[in-house]
């Protein structure tokens, strides 16, 4: 059995953690820290985990942390984590960190897109990106993962194979994403009240999300080549789901059909992508309460234009679900382990 | 393993049986059967399952299933299932029945409420009431199930203590229940159009509603006295959830505190059902995909009335869910396996 | 042109007065008054509104009210009213005051529920309960208005030909009342969280809610007797809407038919009250938008039970635009000038 | 009084017309066709509008309709209007048509995108594209409108004046577009179930919408050159709403501001365009309810790439609204008469 612990385990991506860690067969559940509810039962907090995760939420202690614990997944708010971190990672933790603060090869790029000073620039060479489709190997042996993002996750993927192949102009790539309010996290804010929520759709931080830089170091080292990129990201009047509408202009003259082989080919093996069908698209429910990434391709033949739909959960594979699949293959279990649940739809 | 098929495969329970059972260790599903879509893939028609289950639908083969199947869930529309039960039953299949058929213990009761004579009254003599909760040993051996309504599990379960004990004056029971969409099935009707529905809400079938005969059958039975309540259902603009507010006169000065203790009692050990502390009350995102029965109790000394809330997912634990708990039962299994997981809340 | 002043003019109720104001053609708005935002355009904070209502947002001054204005509206959060309306009711201002504190005759009914002293006990002599339908006449020369709340006027409207008539045991009036997430005000909780709000239903303060009180005064006063009633407040997954579920055991031996024709003459020649014909009943989104009252009866002949159902919008009649009624019939106006506009339905 | 028939009454676009027709102060309504309801009153089928519009539908009869109305709106599903709308027009009525129909200028165009014969080509030199803030002074003297689509309204008047100033490589136009689920009528498919709609996101017909040619018709007379562009709609869980995310490559350098300066320029005097300061961006509800079109621009200077906001409310703006802005230019009436009305935002 993996001993773990869940740093912000009552914000919506520690609590996903924690739902799909009580059903994971492999893994014991030694800790769950909580700064706003310390001495509280995490199924106080959220009454459908009563009977099913029961454990008191505890401040945070490092050294107990090191020792009852052999893996901890850290889902602080942006900033708390890199205080944190680095003590969890000397004290010989392997550390699972769903912030931005590690997901980045060069420093100047966080830096540049977060308006601040890294506070452990070296930490950055130890750690790996998290994307577990693309970087399966590094991860193997990863002491510190930089869980990706949700828009990144959805959008990278969503682009990877017509970017490695060199199919498109990687300077026209415009990605045109949406994401369910659980995005959002839970802080209390007017935007995410839902009387201005429902019914409602909005596009934010235009041009300016710092998501996009992790899109473009990534399909950058793809391509081979530095990439910038639009991203647009928008809230949709629904909990969870990121949709990324992505486009692009062929290089070269492919049908809908020899892209989608493309497709097929690249994820080959893989088993939570899902790549439809020519005539067939995702939607944001096919993916709702799983791990799955779902892909649809379709070439636009009158504008030599692909546009690719991407479909991922945000709070699953954009962010609990993923940490998990990594410390799948962090600790040599099955990759699916716990994470291969059928999707709710409804 | 135990070999199951499932009638109706596409409708939402019966879908939702899928996703179960899909997950369940002892079961592999043999033969999902479809009139509407004979030929497709489930997956075909719920993408979100596709990779969990891409069995392809058929039409219905009574000795196939006989000869591959040892239970077989019916997921039909009303009045399919009693043409097709009596034919499964002989071939000596036992089955589970999502209908409102074989649910009664008086067929005048059934003719009453349905508007008709009922196709296999001697059957109703085979038939078990599978509220597992209050009728486990008879469903141990039961070969025919009449697996209870949404409303009805939800409405029985939340009353049960009360009645069975006396505390209340049996006449004055009012039950306002409101569901969530998905009880409404799948079929197309302009009530349940998005734009008629979200942001909305309606009462329907005020006092003539069918689960009314089947909670005054259940509780008349606790009570051992015939039981005529009000039951007034209404539609809410959510997927999942049944959520029932009754009321009902104390008969005994019993305080908020006290009616606790008797419903924690009243269901020690069973591990569905979670007695809420006196001070909270269930919501119905607290069950939602999940099989639990949450039910919370306010005793108004001002009026000598109680008021309990309880909470189901209309098809988990009111449908699909409480099916696969039967056959669990039925077969000797872990009451619990496969439908364990924590509600998904977001 | 009657001259007027919205005092907290940024929370639901104020905005939705604001709204209505600006398209009544006898009204000239002089005043916003928002603790929050002063100095913002009210249509900075309200991006709908701009080209409509540009008012810059001020802090709050009695003598500049009283120079200004003919009346003013209070949508002040509970408390705030009660230190400011004395000051602006002794400055000549006619007030139209959106909270509890001047809803009631007798003052230790409100210090029961509100659990606190009435700091104006004197002015509640002054003081007339505005709901227009049954104290028209004493509107007409009011200088100062309790305007019902929302539940309240739903609740009431639904039961008063019933209690006036004396066709209902009285001590059997169980109200079970919905709302929609506007009810609960632009303040931030995490209960209206789009996440946690949408997808699920609950109920809350079960036998304690202050509405209760106000119903009870007022349906006492039809029936010439003290009353007292369960009154069960819910939350519903939509933004507006107040719908009441009413249950009483009928004295009198009446058919549906017999009681949809008490409630026509007793509601004749009420513009905003619409009764349905029997078979028919209300939904939420028959009033939406609108100042319509809708109420459809239901007899249940099997238990001596009448159902009645009671649709308002909480944001209109159940709050501005009642207030707005108010004002019409305090100034002389047609009824319904500025407030007869159709719901939106969709 | 202008006398009005509304053709198509009962569907979603007709009942938006029969809504703010009702309120208009100079018009009439003196007919109701719908096929399916006729012989029942408008407000059985829709009860919102009951005392409000209580007219009883009827079958068409061209030579009645010629004989009491001015002007007829024709809310007709596709192929239905082709067919009546000659025999209106000859009859002398006034035809303002909400189909595709009569939208073009080049009868190929149609033929080519509608996959079909064009049965009145000769009534094309008759009919002006009812685009008011463009084609205002052709409305004046039509007779026969084609009143624009919903994305297309908000699309074309989003691009225009970029087009119209050459600041854009036009071939670089992507619109990526999201409507809520009243565009797509009221007619029953499983999509549109509230159980498969509400909490979904999906992209439908990418790359082949009709409305695409409609947009490349208005932008290129404004550009003065064929364009040829990317659309691509989506729909999203809420009734109401079109928000367009438009991308085009800058040809020229400018800032946000100046960008922002030329939209202020372009639609000056323009009731129903609101443009936004720099910094700000429209939101779908800010419209919702209202004839506004609002407009929001970012310049990314990083990639000297335009990103355009444009959000209308489908069947506002986007149809009936727009339809009676029409009729308002073509009488000679005030224009904003009975469209003028604030959104509802909540």
């Amino acid at each position: 059995m993996i001993k773990v612990g869940v740093l912000g385990a009552t914000g919506y991506a520690g609590e996903e953690l924690v739902r799909i860690l009580s059903g994971h067969k492999e893994v014991e559940i030694k800790m769950l820290v909580s700064h706003s509810y310390v001495g509280q039962k995490m199924s106080d907090i959220y009454p459908h985990l009563r009977g099913i995760c029961d454990i008191v939420c505890e401040d945070l202690d490092v050294e107990k942390a090191a020792k009852e614990c052999d893996v901890v997944f850290t889902a602080l708010p942006h900033g708390a984590s890199k205080e944190v971190i680095p003590a969890l990672f000397e004290a010989g933790l392997r550390v699972i960190d769903l912030s931005g603060d590690f997901r980045y090869n060069d420093v100047e790029v966080y830096e540049k897109w977060y308006g601040e000073k890294h506070s452990n620039p070296e930490l950055l060479d130890e750690s790996v990106y998290g994307l577990c489709e693309l970087h399966r190997d590094e991860i193997k042996n990863a002491r510190l993962i930089g869980n990706p993002g949700c828009y990144t996750t959805c959008s990278i993927l969503g682009m990877a194979p017509l970017v490695k192949n060199g199919y498109i102009d990687n300077s026209s790539i415009i990605i045109d994403a949406k994401s369910g309010v659980t995005g959002a996290g839970r802080g209390l804010h007017i935007n995410y009240h839902f009387c201005e929520c429902t019914e409602n759709l909005m596009a934010y931080k235009v041009g300016t999300h710092r998501h996009t830089s992790e899109i473009e170091q990534e399909l950058g080292l793809l391509a081979n080549e530095e990439i910038a990129l639009s991203f647009t990201p928008h809230l949709v009047p629904m909990k969870r789901g990121i949709f990324a509408t992505c486009y692009a202009n062929l290089k070269v003259d492919k049908t809908t059909q020899e892209v989608v082989e493309l497709y097929k080919e690249f994820y080959k093996g893989e088993r939570f992508v899902r790549v439809y069908d020519a005539g067939k698209l995702p939607e944001s429910n096919h993916v709702s309460g799983s791990n799955f990434v779902d892909i649809g391709v379709v070439v636009d033949p009158r504008l030599k234009r692909v546009i690719v739909i991407s479909a991922i959960d945000n709070l699953f594979k954009g962010a609990a679900g993923q940490a998990v699949q990594n410390m799948n293959i962090m600790f040599g279990l099955n990759e699916a382990e716990g994470i291969a649940q059928a999707g709710f739809y409804m």
